[in-house]
């Protein structure tokens, strides 16, 4: 089933922090819903800080919200005053547990807890600059540099909030991060502002995340996406902001709309759900097709299938069923079944497509693998025309900036014209929204969006080449 | 979070066989394949029953298919010729694991595997009768009392199938069985044919199936449907059937076309797929509204909301996102949630509703708890209108053939008028698919349909009262 | 680490049962220690069932007690009135966890819970018998042919206890039962007695119990031995018994004094302890050599070498340290071990025998490879001469009454001469107890003894060969 | 029965390394091995650090080596040439898997393991020097201190053997450290030689360990103990050792052979059995007592039981049974049984006391608690008087050198007379050995040994208050 899986651009990871003010929020209860609502994010580890008066406490295992936090787990956790989640795939260091966040270290004031989502391009430089200094690193993690980063800060400024603003110009690259100090909660957004960051409110106390579907999971309300340089510092006085770092050219990431980001999310003042179809009436401008019926590869296709079904005029059909009951146990399949792995979790609905000229719609094509076996299924189903068209454009650049796409000799699209593509898939026609159309679908988006990953060209410096600490390969295996 | 599965009917029952001719296909990864696609039937418990040239192996736990058999299990398992699974909801007899099926007994003539889906009206006599001879029962199952109505035919017919034979007129209600001799694999479905059972093919090899999705997610192929009262016995010389109990009138459930069965399966004839369109479709000239958008509760309103949209000319909308990482671990949401513990799961797209007049089709209305939840988060993301429409008609009767319909106090419909109703819901407007409507679905249906729980009319004689073996209750609170 | 463990005999199993009078009791956590300390009798699985005022709840695992019943199965399990438990390790049957007890089952006068120990010798033969009548066996298992047994006597008797005094003379070989009905708790003994059987009293609670051992670690006080043939009836009228098959000749398995039964245990009138220091005693007088210390092996062996100390004079020593950390998930050595595993649970204590003349005392020899990995670490840790005294006499012949010895082709003592014996364990001087002086260990035992497993001679009429019934294989390989 | 447990000083750390030379050996079940053999020394985590040709893989949990190590666990480890392996029971620190050891850390130089036994008496102020230059701590162990103070002498220092050699004059207290870098493994001993380290090999392979008995368990040979500080160099060339620091005044823990140490140890010269019945033996001579039977608590006063009855005369007796299976899921006893929790877990053997004179020998008295239950239980079995000894001195001072000793207002000899001790056992007399006995014990011991507990005399500097980094107790709470 491992195919299945991975034939996709991975999430990256999600953020979460929450400040009680009064007596009534659980910040530990509060955290949980909202790493369920931000699981789409990174389903590899996940964890929670607590702030319980100045003593912390943390649980960070690999697992999904549900494996982690059982109910003997949250049930042992003070219920605290601060607490901080994250949820991760990981797109530096390894997938283990000394890895998964948050990370809680104890420096020169005391401690301090840190989450981040996003991906430092001179995380590498940093970290031989604190080891030159008699610097001990436990995990591979950009966090870890982070940590760093500000503790060096710490020593000479005043506030954890002043650290965070000296530490940011030393970072480059992608962050979105929360920090919780003993008695305060700390957001800060990269200037450019590749990820995406929000605030919002649960009755009275202040919460931060990733994604506005977070907030309102928790039962909050969503009250203004943190600006890309911001720091916004939440204590006992309220909610401040410090906006030095403010006002640069942005580059938040076109991908999150396209894939990453969950449709019911609002990001930088635009709807998710209405990019994707965006996405697909755009498609359907670009690549108009005759046909009987629009479908979408559940989940990440239905917005865009919809989309380009109101403006073709096509109907809109449900192709597939989607088996929700696949767990990440799963075996491997037997040998009669090898050939196409994905009729385990994915179901043609014959019905809708015998017969019939089919346009199928997926948010993106990387190695192809999952795209054949999917229009197989169709072609057994009945259709009598599979003609594919993705809401991406082609993938044919590494992101430096937090997203983990494949490797460049496994991208279909690098290695293929799009005749040869056609023929691999065995469809009728295939066609990707452009470059100048995936930067039209955030409608009402308030920043510039980084399309590096389909064009190569990157608003932000990025490493000659694959660079890491000489000494990270050295205990990358680590399973703790 | 028990409130949000808890408001709706109950599945029930699934089950599969394999006959391995040949020597490719592996018995106990076809069974576990289709398991996973039968799982919609049951989440309570499941199991298999290896047949390795007479030597039966059983495994059965509580728990998803995913949960119970991990790879350990499996290996475990010797692949055997013969394999039968089963999935489990418990209509009668308690959520305890002595329930769980296939039930695996030894009788005069060596071992005996038995799964089935349904529910006998005479299960109390049957067992009080083996009781005043000196039989013993291991659980409060009606498989157990085919068990042993069976094996006392077993004692003077000259074959298996010839007491399945014999025992079909003792039977009274509904069943669809699969049982496995040493030698054997026998499938039955009850004269009325009151749940769906059908035979394929994976090569040479042959499967019988609660559903054909079943089959199709094994790698096979759909032959036909079992009729009722048929009795197939697939052994050495091929597949042969006695159709001695054929040929009386008919009774499908035609709950299993509105919710019970999977949408791309094809049951007696009819697409579950189409049947759920053509409820919408039907939904939308019994009940006409005005209105800007059709959204349907996921997964099960989708089909009957693209339906309404197609008859209705109203655009169709994706309205809500479901999270798909709520795991069965997930805890009771803290105080500041409760009001509407929907929101963990169900996540209203503000884009597609707000401002909008809104239809939501859901496939049936049970307590109406969960309903009036969704509808409020509804209007909180901003739709104008709620217009409330049930592709199934109001629940007013239990059922006595298989499914766990609530219990009357519960059911809304049963105590309340349409208008009362409405207010509760707190919707615009509110409608219910009619009796005739619901009759009209399954185009192409080979059989007649049961409506007895929305009418109270049932095909077959059902018992007086509750009526359970006096006893049944004393050992019923077991978890083993 | 397998070897380790298998090269002995192997125990059988436990039975306990309590039946509360006052409120004080809580009869689960009285179930739970009893277990504990029934532990050493079998290994492989245990349960409970409990009488909540005549609803019965079991639970049976795979597994030790303190892995089957873990805090959250204590807490679900209702408090009840009357509870039976079991710990056992199969002698028949597999071992699987169909045949683990106690058996609740259901029949014409209601619900019935079960627990034995011990072997029926006709067991295959009523098996048969009631499967001709329409019978069918959920299990392998001997418990399962006693409760039809009973179930058929109870057709026709006035009560479960006079049920059990009908059933008694049709079931042959070794029992010591626990019955337990909606009100009442039964406990019989075969009327030759072979396993032991004892009842107590905790405040005005009354308990029955395999050991005396049992009753002591709930908190109570041993009352009488039950009698060979008795049946004891527990009910709110109090205790009463039935005595119409006492008065046999009586033989209890001696094998309970060498090995089986705990030391701290009063068994038929005789101490545990006291008889394997006596058998200590009289090998000294048997086998009496020139050494310099005299060490067990442990746990079995150390009274026993205390014995032949005290009688010999030579000093005891404490020649071995057995490592308590080694749970059953150890791991099987690598290369380097593989020559000597047992040196991971046994290490000798260089300073007791370096530069000494050792006897070396065990309970038995059983195929001998563990015994000679044994002398060769006191070889190594410095010991110039190794005399092995065994403390039971050659096992030559198979036990047909619930003690699992090893297959004749196993046994080292029924292929090969002393002297052969000798050589092979690599010792300078070898012995074993006589059978005259092994019949005389139980100073002040009530009972003859079975000494079959020695001599070949049987108390009673054994199976003519292996014989199962003929199906009984059929399904013997099933985990669940 | 957390009280039955608690009731004793607390063991401590073992530590264990090994360097591959040849393809023979495989190192991770080399410390597998060797740390089941260790286990006595803490139970409360354990953990692994594997050298691949420079990669380091790491495991560590809490829990025993039984539950960590799982045939899994291991199975996914990679071979590799070098091995380090830590048993814990937290003496700083608190019972955290973030403290769990071996830590694997990376530095200017690339990866370093380190694992420790004992307890620096400077941690915290090496802990804050280190923060004050920017120093970030993951954990509250004394082992992040060290690794940092190596570390900052590494970036001098021209190799590890160096930079370790530069550091220990900064570490102050006990330490008996191994050290892993990408090609060597280097053992260290504090200049007291507190706690116990040696040398071994397993064929031409070198290993290092806390005790002699770990080196045995593993199919090794014991070489020689390593020299108070002393550090050892395992690399390519052989064993080489540098002793700049050796040749001070010596200090091992007298506490190491009254109970620490395994009995089949030889801990610098000393027999740790030996040294046990020499101290039963010096028991004797200062508590002479008329007695019928002496008998020792299992397991750690048996061999001084036996060193009593050799010197007294007075025969030695078997007088309890330990409880062997009783897990870490212990429940907590139900009312009847909570006056004497003991008796679940230690069963007296009536046969061995009744109506006997009993002298009871055990290692120590700490609170006092479990004394009285274990005298009580003796006296209902039959005792007609009782004498209770203690082979260690009255413990009525902390350790700061590792021992986890109860807080003073615990220690029952610190705030009692003896005679009140006596009334409050319940015993007819009792008696400690003295100070000047206790240091007569370890026959053959090569240094000098610390009696710190017992009088209030060290042989270094402790700390003038307990003391510990202002911030240590803000993140002491976390599970992870």
């Amino acid at each position: 089933m491992k195919e299945i899986w991975s034939d996709k651009v991975h999430e990256e990871c999600g953020v979460f922090g929450v400040y009680r003010r009064g007596d009534e929020l659980d910040v530990v209860s509060t955290t949980y819903y909202a790493l369920y609502a931000l699981q789409h994010r990174g389903q590899e580890s996940c964890g929670m800080a607590v702030n319980d008066d100045g003593v912390f406490y943390k649980r960070r295992e690999l697992g999904l919200v549900n494996e982690v936090f059982t109910k003997d787990v949250l049930e042992s956790m003070p219920r605290g005053n601060m607490c901080i989640g994250h949820c991760r795939y990981a797109t530096t260091g390894t997938p283990v547990r000394a890895n998964a966040q948050p990370f809680v270290i104890r420096h020169v004031k005391g401690p301090m807890a840190l989450a981040h989502n996003g991906n430092l391009t001179n995380a590498a430089e940093l970290r031989e600059e604190f080891e030159l200094m008699g610097g001990i690193f436990h995990s591979t993690s950009d966090t870890e540099v982070i940590a760093y980063t500000i503790t060096r800060e710490r020593l000479t400024a005043p506030s954890i909030e002043k650290a965070v603003e000296n530490a940011m110009p030393k970072l480059k690259g992608a962050y979105s991060l929360v920090v919780m100090s003993p008695r305060k909660l700390i957001a800060a957004r990269d200037p450019y502002g590749f990820r995406p960051l929000c605030l919002g409110k649960i009755g009275d106390s202040d919460v931060v995340a990733s994604e506005s579907c977070a907030i309102h999971a928790a039962g909050g309300e969503f009250v203004r996406d943190i600006e890309p340089g911001e720091i916004v510092c939440i204590d006992e006085n309220g909610v401040h902001s410090i906006r030095t770092h403010c006002g640069k050219p942005t580059s938040l990431c076109v991908f999150e709309f396209v894939y990453i980001a969950r449709p019911d999310s609002v990001v930088d003042g635009a709807s998710v759900h209405r990019a994707r179809r965006r996405a697909g009436a755009l498609l359907a401008l670009e690549h108009p097709v005759q046909a009987d019926v629009v479908i979408g590869v559940p989940d990440s296709g239905l917005d865009a299938a919809l989309g380009y079904s109101q403006q073709s005029g096509i109907p809109y059909g449900i192709g597939f069923l989607k088996n929700k009951y696949i767990g990440r146990t799963f075996i491997q399949p037997s040998q009669q079944l090898r050939e196409n792995t994905v009729r385990i979790k994915l179901n043609p609905i014959a019905d809708t497509v015998r017969g019939k000229r089919v346009v199928l719609v997926d948010d993106s094509i990387v190695r192809g693998t999952t795209s054949r076996q999917i229009v197989q299924l169709l072609r057994e189903a009945g259709a009598t025309e599979v003609h594919f068209l993705s809401s991406a454009p082609k993938f044919l650049y590494p992101c430096y900036f937090g997203v983990d796409v494949d490797s460049r000799e496994n991208l279909i699209a690098a290695n293929h014209s799009t005749e040869e593509m056609r023929q691999m898939l065995g469809v009728d026609s295939l066609g990707f929204l452009s470059v100048d159309g995936v930067k039209k679908i955030a409608e009402g988006c308030k920043l510039d969006l980084c399309t590096g990953c389909f064009t190569g060209e990157y608003p932000a410096e990025v490493p000659a080449s694959p660079h890491k600490s000489k000494f990270e390969k050295k205990i990358s295996e680590s399973a703790d």
